[in-house]
């Protein structure tokens, strides 16, 4: 056991009992502080991620990743509006989920409490660390954070500006702490009785590995192998714009589609008119048998369908209607996001109803597949685990909730002879 | 790898995609089937628990678990009686949580759907099986149940009545089956393919076993280390009802409290009195120093504020106000539910905001943390964990969500040029 990630760990289960009872207007002023304070230490922090691309640059790492590596005033305006925007949306704290008058004067309120101390594991672009950190600190958790290993400069110019002003505007001490090795990963996974849940941001093996390294619960963002199906009813004008922008506004992103469904009714006046755009596009094709006798593609192995292309390329498989196409997906599909070209509305309630997946669409793209898009605001990962939350997760995904219970000396005594409960609902919010 | 218990998880998981889609009619027609055949298969139920009660008493098994383990003819209509209750509560699937218009003619909806797999361990009261099993119906799940050994015979009779006759009434074959040994628990926990979520009932290391060897998320219920703390400002006559009835309406339980803390300003009134009414119980107290300078105890050790009793044993503890108060239950309580006595409402905030457990409660006895008291049915056990339930969890609790968009052909590409998301709250609910 590292005794110093022990302690950081206790020390931030200390501060989150403080972070869970500030008020809203208080965590909105340190969101306020920090986004000044990262604009006011820009040059800092823009020159610390200089030193991190010119290493990533020296070590080959290819361009998509310098890409996302690269933290710049661009970057940063973008992650001071998205703060700006936090400080608008409501408090997740303190929310009344319901009220019931268990008998006269004795009054049940579930209320909504952040979770604790969180633990967030996440990938190479740094602009991640500001929204996570902001997200902890509006839904009053703490959190320790962790980010990808080329960003180790970057990440560290950040998590001194944003403690610093955070503190300096009244948030407790150790409320966040950066860690910064894997080492380090591995003993916070071993801190149960510090860290409430850990949301690892990765790869299927990486949230697997997670998961078989600690008993800390896991809110795991797995591969998005998502798919669309069009069915015989579908507008095949409509399903040949949804599978091309499924496939292609945005490959490298979880919510792309990965495998096209294609019922074989409408399979040899579908395909044709698809492949042209695909062909246009530089996809490369690989399809099941039926596929390959209608156009030009690879022969898809088992393998196509488990995999999580990222890239363009795409599976294509011939169904015979919409419950093969169901099949298939509970059968292969990662759980993200699974959408259904038709105008028929039996087969798209079939579909909703019977598909297991965080997001079931009807003649929509995957790619809608968004915390931002759906409204949430910014969002710490996308849960293919149907525990607490599920699909894109974003501050109500980090609280928990309480039952405080309001009586006037009540006994259980008294219940159990000449009392009874009534259980009224009441219309009340939580205020004392 | 256990092939058997590997095919039984598939098999279940199959058959939840088919319980995910019955409607509210079809699972009250289920459960009104099961309820009958209970009663018509009395008399089997009831002669295979007394060859466990045989078998229980000849291998010495205490009273207590012997009373537990009884099933006769009283506890039979009980559960019958809960299951038409449970055909009267909400449906808890197909509920719209929320509706945001993401654009004209492209509507987001936030829909509860069943969880998937369940896989409960239950301790020895076959009553639970009953309870159970159908709360896992009546949610769409489907269920791997394993019950205590001591019960053996009964959970066979029972799960074989409630299989047949919930298949009879057109549940699918395989959503529900019964585990008989330890052996294939263990192998349960390695179907993270199959299985969404684990409820462990039992003692705290037996939760803590179960989070070790697992990868599939745990709905823990830990030990109830549940305190009463008596404020400077308490009412003294309802300071006395409260820490009575909280530790000898029933001590055997988990809402039952374990440690009383004493303000100091008051510890000299108040315990004397209420020493009386313990030693008339035959409570045995174990006191801190302070404690046993004003009344007789044993001297409480380190060990003491850690233990669960489950007895009419109590540990006391004399503090200096309500930050001690609150300090002290963090550090040792288990989550589960304390309370304050207190005419001070804002002694009452600090407490109910700043103390993490499931339940915090202003003048009533921890005694009323329970979901039938609480009004949500039965429970399938209290969650000491903050992650997706907390606190009693019944029907609520075995519920996820999906969501399900429906658009008119969409594309990402139109939102990135012309078209904006404008994020309307609708108060709509979702109806195909």
């Amino acid at each position: 056991m590292n005794q110093e990630i022990q302690k950081t760990a206790q020390q931030a289960r200390q501060a989150s009992l403080e972070t869970a009872a500030l008020i809203t207007q208080d965590k909105n002023h340190a969101l306020a502080n920090i986004g000044k304070a990262l604009q006011a230490n820009a040059e800092k922090i823009i020159i610390a991620n200089a030193e991190d691309l010119a290493q990533a640059e020296k070590e080959n790492l290819n361009q998509a990743l310098l890409k996302r590596l690269k933290f710049d005033q661009v970057k940063l305006d973008v992650v001071v509006e998205g703060i700006a925007q936090l400080i608008r949306l409501d408090d997740p704290v303190g929310r009344t989920l319901g009220c019931t008058e268990l008998d006269k004067g004795l009054e049940l309120y579930q209320v909504t409490s952040p979770i604790g101390v969180l633990g967030i594991i996440f990938e190479s672009r740094p602009d991640a660390l500001v929204q996570i950190s902001t997200l902890a600190l509006k839904s009053g958790n703490a959190v320790l954070l962790k980010g990808g290993s080329e960003a180790v400069k970057t990440n560290r110019a950040l998590a001194d500006v944003i403690y610093q002003a955070s503190v300096e505007a009244g948030m407790p001490e150790y409320w966040m702490a950066l860690l910064e090795t894997r080492q380090d990963v591995n003993d916070m996974l071993a801190q149960d009785d510090s860290i409430d849940l850990i949301i690892p941001r990765g790869s299927n093996a990486f949230v697997k590995y997670i998961m078989d390294n600690t008993r800390i619960m896991v809110l795991g963002h797995a591969d998005g192998i998502c798919h669309v199906y069009i069915d015989k009813d579908a507008d095949l004008d409509m399903a040949v714009n949804i599978a091309f922008d499924a496939k292609c506004q945005y490959a490298a992103v979880c919510n792309a589609m990965e495998t096209l469904l294609v019922d074989q009714e409408i399979a040899a006046k579908f395909l044709p008119r698809i492949k042209e755009k695909y062909d246009a596009a530089g996809v490369e094709l690989r399809g099941d048998a039926k596929t390959c006798k209608i156009i030009a593609a690879a022969a898809a192995t088992e393998e196509d369908w488990q995999t999580e292309y990222n890239d363009l390329i795409l599976s294509i498989k011939i169904v015979n209607g919409v419950d093969e196409a169901i099949d298939h997906i509970n059968g292969y599909s990662s759980h993200h996001t699974d959408s259904i070209v038709t105008e028929n509305a039996e087969a798209a309630t079939q579909f909703m109803d019977r598909i297991d997946s965080a997001g079931v669409y009807w003649n929509v793209s995957t790619r809608f597949a968004d915390g931002f898009v759906y409204g949430l605001g910014a969002e710490v990962g996308i849960s293919t685990h149907k525990i607490h939350a599920r699909g894109p997760v974003g501050l109500e995904g980090l609280v928990s909730y309480k039952y405080k219970l309001i009586g006037k000396g009540q006994t259980m005594a008294e219940y159990t002879t000449d009392k009874k409960l009534n259980h009224k609902p009441l219309n009340k919010k939580f205020l004392l």
